[in-house]
């Protein structure tokens, strides 16, 4: 898988099994839904290398909204499917940082789909600042 | 349409269009959906009888969680069609309200699901309040 | 825990992780969600019981549209909290059968919620059948 | 607001009420469900310029699956809030299209989100073929 080479390490792969509430009238995964995907791959991918959940992220005041998100589809994901999300951070801002996901099928050999989410890094009160030392440090310094 | 005899008065109807994300692999909308439509239901009723929203009522320090829901399925509603959604408050209790459902389709001949869902009343720390006067005021003394 | 005496055998869990989209601005799972869950208890428990998943029920041409759903809500279910879905048959109907969901915390000492969903058998041209014996067989003879 | 003069000709407003269950436990409506609020924008400027819904161009044999999409966050939409759904297509490709959107307040002063989807074109099959006369002429030739 030659685009693997490109993805960020580390990484981590969060295993999902689609449900008929995920599908559409087209008989697949409906194309909204992979944002949520994206989502669980993210809460996996902090609470993995971080041992912390992104809801003890919010304890500590520091909430990462998304500020942008996009999707490339690439092959549908089918209802009962058991498809693989993995999840990578690609680059740190000074107020920001942006995941980086692959979906594919439960063999890892077809990817179904990419994309990626930008946070703006904000305290209780929507003022962006600083993304913290500790939540960088958390993540064991990745991508250095 | 006999079985409007028995639906509580005043009622309200808002039509919703079925969008693609609404529906799922069998082509009609998900079961788990229905739950959403009593809920714009639900909001517009309160909005249209009351005068105030549904996040006003929460703005007064009262919430309404739901306690038990139920939908009976009688056809399908299909992607794209306008449906209208038929809301009634059924009955008050001490502490505690349940309103009713009816789903048809765009020229109320044919109805396509019903349902209830009934509410606890409760304060801001989730503790059992009596319903308030003013609440039941707002709804004009509904079935009395 | 009492009320496990009455939980049909044999049974199956699904732990299932609360994603954010699953959430709701009062902080918990939305109530319309448990019927998604539900609807993964279920296919886990068809996977689990019969070695076929219920796409594969469907290509061998039975349909089980769900004709009546509820749930009654206990506790609320956070984001991130690890939950753990019940599944069991309570009934086969002629041309029908009803299945039993409870939803618990991750330790399984606290019930969230429970519900029910009973389901037509149809045949692809949506006509009622009787529910065929490989079905019935493929649950093992469940509750004999 | 400036850059509404880049916003393609011409365009389609909806109006769309917050549903509870569109929100999350950040109190705003969820980042994964503006893509449902595209697809509510796109079908009704489908239905609004060409007198046919998705539907009927599925009948038609034309299928118009989504292959990128992307969405910008710019201010937070809140339960309840009537927003508006603004629609546009930006480019026809030999077998592709591309549809644009912006979300503003009530009162279109403010804008909370901006998108794009681009759509293949295929048959039944899934193959692409090249977008059809009958469809590009429905729009009445738009951004010609």
């Amino acid at each position: 898988m030659k685009n693997n080479s490109s993805f960020p390490s580390p990484d981590n792969w969060l295993p999902h099994r689609v449900s008929y509430g995920e599908t559409d009238a087209m008989g697949w995964v409906y194309y909204g839904n992979y944002f949520e995907l994206f989502e669980r791959g993210r809460g996996e991918y902090i609470r993995t290398l971080t041992g912390m959940s992104y809801f003890d992220v919010e304890e500590r005041g520091i909430l990462l909204p998304v500020r942008e998100a996009s999707c490339r589809y690439r092959a549908p994901a089918r209802y009962d499917e058991l498809i693989m999300i993995r999840t990578g951070i690609q680059e740190w801002g000074r107020a920001s940082m942006t995941f980086v996901y692959e979906v594919y099928n439960e063999t890892k050999e077809k990817m179904l789909a990419s994309g990626m989410t930008q946070h703006a890094c904000v305290n209780r009160n929507s003022k962006p600042v600083r993304v913290p030392e500790w939540l960088i440090e958390a993540f064991g310094n990745v991508n250095e």
